[in-house]
């Protein structure tokens, strides 16, 4: 695959400036270009590297004006980041022909009732149980699991290895990476006199909206009554653990190894931070920010940010973080304060016995 | 599956207030309650729902008495929530016809020298290695690996894409999650002179005992020498790293991402947060309690209660926690008693000199 | 297996104290001998179960004198860790006569362009797709899926389980345990006006080099642009998360449940706890070493040493969680100052009211 600079340049509908007639093959970030390469200069950060770069073209923004020479042919457009995203997908596409793949490879094991839709791929191994849905366009990679009564919409992108378990829905444009769970018992256990405990059965079930996404090796639960959610267009990383009954809003983005707890709603747009702790039955606002690491145990108002363990405000977290690491100094001079009240107190013990004496 | 209040409060030797004929025909939280629906009320303050729910039915307790008037029937019982639980199960059972399923679907990999026994269930795609011993009434779902030499007790059941490395030792009872891992090699290497590592083989095993459930997506190493042992009754959520030669005592419970390690020896009874991580060759005794995010690195005492990271005692670590939201106030103190210091000090060189002079 | 203590001394090249006829036939940890077993001391503090096990041989070092009577046969070598290194490995061979296994169990899936080497096992419903090479001696077990284009060196082995996208990159003497997950999408979402997430397709891939050991159920994503690299002798533990184009160093060890977010490069030699979170785009010098569960933010020189999160330097951290601890205390110390000072503005009010009255 090779396309001259003119080329993209139309594709984009931007403009050329430099050597239109250049050709470039691949695509990099421009600490890396190399001959041949195309890349883009977004964050203003990166601008040194323009004038040092090896890349073929770099696509810039319409009001970007370089202030060195450069050696490189640059497209100009409105939004260079999504103008290369654009290019990325489609070189993704030419990269990916697998995704042309339709048809079931064998062996795979398919109930008579499962309903599959058109266009469909099924990889080797799968495992697809009694009353499955299935819609069109759908790619479920090999040695899958999808349990009984489950249904799955149209577009969707499932993974090597992902286990779907019994009743699971999943709506339209959804990928899953591999060897996530989804739909596995909840933790619910009555403690008894004895010091054991009774399984409480999980009966409910996961609902998937459109446009999510779900990294590896993550587990979502299946909710006790009811359904565990994961709304419309979230995004959710790898080895995350999101617990019976949990409501993760629409467009909501988490991080890697997050594990939100039973019965917590998250907000819609609300953006999670990795290795973040979520205690059970909260509510957390729309637009919530939490920092990596954090933990929260409240519900939150809308659109606020929290950092830390048990969580704070992200100001006051700063002030109160700054302060933890200089604490050796913090009792220092407690110590010299107490130090020098002891020696004030002597003083004016002395100074009153003499003025006592003087009075007398 | 329709019942009348009648049946249900005679299935579970209750007491009926109200209408014995309505019917019920799914179980819901009391929140979600909807005609047709049967909740049930423990927690008081849960009370209120109880007087605007559409459920047709409730338990509740014998000593509840209403305050409002109520809409729907009552089924009075020693206990509403193991009452609830049971009816849970049965519905759970009715629901998973797939507990039903026995005999071996194909495509199967059985090493023609194991031994499985009467009404077990394999799914396809399943590896069933050399001398692999597999007991009664066990569920096998697709894809799982058992490895030569496991031994498996019997009325076990294990999801999909479960595996088990070899000399596996597992118990009556066990529940095993999806794509939950058991016998891969602890983090065992020894660092040369030159920097690198050489690999300690792992000899030993894992051991799981009777009753033990263990959630999706988990890893439970082989112990270098000996056993890595998971005791009777315990529970184990998703996510969880369990490493070589750890011993989970019985009934213990440990919520989902917490990480135990090598060589460390957890009490019976213990209450284990999410997120936890414990340090290795250590003995936390019997009962421990341990809040989420928690870090260990000290051997306990039996029925202790720890919180924090590095982890202080429950309540010292409230207040330590209180103050540490107040370290800017608390500098801002510390500022103000310096600056009251030097002032006072001035003060008094100033008495001082006045005194002096006047003793002249 | 049966071995007198004279036949392992002169396998090890040692030199043997006491009986030398006794038979040892198993191999175990020193606190847990029992007769018949062969154990070590290395470690010091493991001296006094020396004077009372019932293990039959003990391999110490050749300058060690023991202070007591002791019952058992001594073999002293130079480095008894690594003498008995080397007879776990040889006892871990005998046991696991898998590793003889060669040849193509059915059914499996294998694309007719991939090219498998001489002397390869491939274990049942493994899923090898097209252009795959796999090298000489490997053990690629059973329901694995190798990507279309990924390169496998020789002497490799993949565990049950394990899912490699295509295009990865992996070196010699490489294993990989059950269930991890290598070249999953990198998380890339740009946000939109409108508050919806446009995935960035992830087009680069994953590179592990030699002698690389990685657990179970970690996930390695694939790079944006380029490649995501696992350094040659580097050694992950299980449940890691390593983000899109991640640089882990030669020889680095990380343990279980740790994150490294994107783009970041761990220096070589760097020695990584449990549970540690490390931010994007940084840069961590070789050799540095991160307590559990610490969060590091921020590039670290070469060979320091760092702890907590927000992450400080060792003795720093330690001296603030000292004074964290006594928080209460010091808050205490502040109002007694406090009131102290009150006190003392007091009294010397009066002296000086009383001095200026003099003064009259």
């Amino acid at each position: 695959m090779q396309f001259t600079a003119k080329q993209i340049s139309e594709f984009l509908d931007g403009t050329i400036l430099g050597d239109e007639t250049v050709e470039v093959g691949e695509l990099s970030k421009i600490e890396d270009g190399v001959p041949g390469s195309l890349c883009f200069l977004s964050n203003p950060k990166y601008e040194n590297y323009l004038y040092t770069t090896q890349a073929s073209v770099v696509i810039v923004s319409n009001t970007f004006v370089p202030n060195q020479a450069i050696k490189c042919t640059l497209i100009k457009v409105k939004d260079p980041y999504s103008s290369f995203s654009v290019l990325l997908e489609k070189y993704n596409q030419a990269l990916n022909q697998d995704s042309a793949k339709s048809g079931i490879d064998q062996p795979c094991f398919i109930h008579p009732t499962a309903k599959i839709g058109k266009n469909v791929f099924i990889g080797a191994f799968c495992n697809i149980e009694e009353n499955v849905v299935i819609g069109d366009n759908c790619k479920i990679y090999t040695q899958i699991y999808i349990g009984r009564d489950s249904v799955i919409g149209s577009d969707c992108t499932i993974n090597p290895g992902v286990k779907i378990y019994n009743r699971t829905h999943i709506g339209n444009r959804v990928t899953i990476h591999a060897n996530t769970v989804i739909g596995s018992d909840g933790f619910g256990f009555a403690p008894q006199a004895d010091g054991t405990y009774n399984k409480i059965a999980q009966i409910g079930n996961v609902v998937i909206e459109d446009d999510v996404e779900i990294g590896a090796n993550t587990t979502i639960d299946r909710a006790t009554m009811g359904s565990t959610f994961i709304r419309k267009g979230a995004k959710l990383d790898n080895l995350i653990q999101i617990a019976h009954n949990v409501d993760v809003g629409a467009h909501a983005v988490v991080a890697a190894q997050t594990g939100i707890s039973g019965s917590t709603k998250l907000g819609e747009r609300s953006v999670i931070g990795g290795q973040v702790g979520i205690a059970g039955h909260l509510v957390l606002g729309k637009g919530t920010q939490i920092g990596a690491q954090a933990g929260i145990n409240f519900n939150t108002e809308e659109n606020k940010q929290w950092h830390g363990s048990p969580a704070q405000p992200l100001k006051e977290w700063m002030r109160s973080t700054v302060i933890f690491k200089k604490l050796p100094e913090v009792d220092k001079r407690i110590r010299e304060l107490e130090a020098k009240i002891t020696e004030l107190t002597a003083v004016i013990e002395q100074i009153s016995t003499l003025q006592e004496k003087n009075e007398r």
